[in-house]
């Protein structure tokens, strides 16, 4: 197992990378409970059912809720639901508070933790790959509103997160294409060693494969590199920012085709090839980068077109929406050249010309 | 005006406190405004309709929601609606929020100010006197749940605080003995000076009474030493958890009675009055210290007795409901002498016996 270690301004804690990851997160709990303290572990019902023998372990030290995976889950309504059955439970200020899945449960689970009585301790199990390296630094959790995606939220971070890849076995084929849109984007945009790296694989990359583990961590401490520096996004250039980088069209693809037509890493793929586009337009990469980064995209089955196209001006209003705009401009995280990238306001003429570049690919 | 600097662990902010504060306000939005922010203020729609003149006023700086008044909109509902309509009209992260009227409106866009993206810059504009000493230090926000009070919320300091006493002409004469209800309580809680100045009075306290700025200024500063030890509530003795004198009982009031029966300073009072018979059951204080509170609440015309009985059994499960209760354990702001005050756990049977001294006072 590796344990890597994410700084914060105040502490720091651990993501606990391996096989054996999830042993560790009974032995955790265990204390906590010896300590007299509650439980409760917010688990994706799919989860519960793939892994009965794990979720028979876990409920001797934690009550176990179980909620429905997907998007529509992030939802104020189920918010609400988890918070009333925390405090029919009698979860008390001194509670553990655990995130058993995916990145929609650990949204989800991290926000009601950041909000049950101004605040719980907070735990991760990730269970897919994108959440395993997405979700499990920042501190970022949320749900989302009619408005928008991840429009309400808090900054908690965790205490540890515990990724054991064994859960990536019965993960389907599509969802860990879907994680390795943010591996890749890691590689995009701040190191091109691992771009290389990531190129020059012969084979997919699987549950199983050799560079996986590594993967995983060296994306989670790129990441964690980049949160150390700005942890609230307040950095008014670069910082966290760019760890958003094919997210600002993402967003969008996901808000207008409606939520669940594509999965996250999908959107962040296609966002991904549509902002190395804005970028070819604004004269800072060509072809060839192009073609570098939609040939590994393609490589890992992932959507590089939309399926249904999306009119620029249905873009630019849900782009508008984001919470990455600021006072009606455009921003994004343009790409200077594989593994190095800033953020820049971007005038909407150009913008919609980049759409239009995309729309004809 | 005086302007009191509540210091917190990263930065501090001002209570601006005196007549000209509004105008204050109105000065720092058109600045924020002058940089190209936006400004949202959730107000009262009571307050609103009182104060046509500064209503109109800080409509030239920001766009203006009416709230109702009263407990109920401390709903989920509520929070949801306030989040859609601020992204309905393209509230982004640099937006300022802004409060203005009482502690529900605090508390409430407090939330919202809170979540909205993960956290907006926060304004307050308190106008009843409870809102003044209580809500604007200590970065405490929340809504209600069906299970209790304030259980889901954040810790979200303002960026500063206008106190201006104008709005207190219009309180009516409840309102203003129910915020008094505080101010005994930081009296009693830490400060024999202040109690004793305060029992000296021979007219009742009022909105033009040239004690008052002073109280507020005494009573916010007295709650902003507790906080600046204790910002998040996480000492295991006394600290910030001292506020609560008077607060465990007083929240199991409000929930029994059902909320809004009792206003939250007035459930106080009486929480205070049954805290002293627990001291005094516990033998740290007498007779003649249960005495100088009830009359000095008495002569605030606060309420020192309940008007429908509420059984212990009701008491107990509504307090172990409470946020405070750690573990199942009861713990409360015990009274050593007026002035000075510890916290405790408290055996139940105990507790049981000083609600049956009580209910027969």
């Amino acid at each position: 197992m590796i344990t890597l270690k994410v700084k914060l301004s105040k502490r720091e804690y651990p993501i606990i990378v391996g096989d054996g990851a999830f042993d560790e997160a009974l032995k955790t709990f265990s204390q906590l409970v010896s300590q007299k303290r509650s439980v409760f572990c917010i688990a994706d019902s799919a989860v519960l059912k793939a892994h009965t023998e794990k979720a028979k372990k876990l409920s001797s030290v934690a009550k176990i809720i179980s909620v429905k995976g997907g998007e529509a889950s992030k939802s104020i309504k189920k918010f609400a639901e988890l918070c009333s059955i925390l405090a029919q439970e009698h979860a008390d200020r001194k509670s553990a508070i655990v995130a058993w899945g995916g990145g929609v449960i650990g949204d989800l689970t991290g926000f009601v933790s950041a909000s049950y009585m101004r605040g719980a301790d907070f735990y991760q199990i990730p269970t897919t790959l994108l959440s395993m390296v997405d979700s499990s630094v920042g501190g970022k959790t949320g749900i989302n509103i009619a408005e928008g995606k991840n429009l309400v939220g808090a900054f908690h971070q965790p205490k540890a997160v515990f990724t054991d890849m064994s859960f990536l076995k019965t993960l389907p084929k599509r969802q860990f294409s879907a994680g390795m849109a943010e591996v890749i984007k890691c590689a995009v945009l701040g190191d091109s060693r691992f771009f290389k790296k990531l190129a020059s694989q012969k084979e997919k990359m699987s549950y199983n494969s050799p560079m996986l583990a590594d993967a995983i961590v060296k994306a989670c401490s790129l990441k964690a590199k980049v949160v150390a520096d700005d942890e609230r996004e307040t950095a008014s250039q670069g910082g966290r920012a760019l760890l958003n980088l094919g997210h600002t069209f993402g967003h969008a693809i996901e808000h207008c085709a409606g939520y669940g037509k594509y999965l996250h890493g999908e959107a962040v793929a296609i966002g991904m090839v549509m902002v190395a586009v804005l970028s070819r337009r604004m004269g800072l990469i060509g072809d060839s980068e192009i073609s570098e980064i939609v040939d590994m995209l393609k490589f890992a089955d992932l959507p590089t077109s939309l399926r249904t196209p999306i009119s620029a001006d249905d873009f630019i209003d849900a782009m508008l929406r984001d919470k990455k705009s600021v006072s009606g401009q455009l921003r994004f995280v343009v790409i200077d050249s594989i593994g190095k990238t800033h953020t820049e306001n971007v005038d909407k003429k150009i913008v919609k010309k980049a759409i239009a570049d995309f729309q004809k690919m």
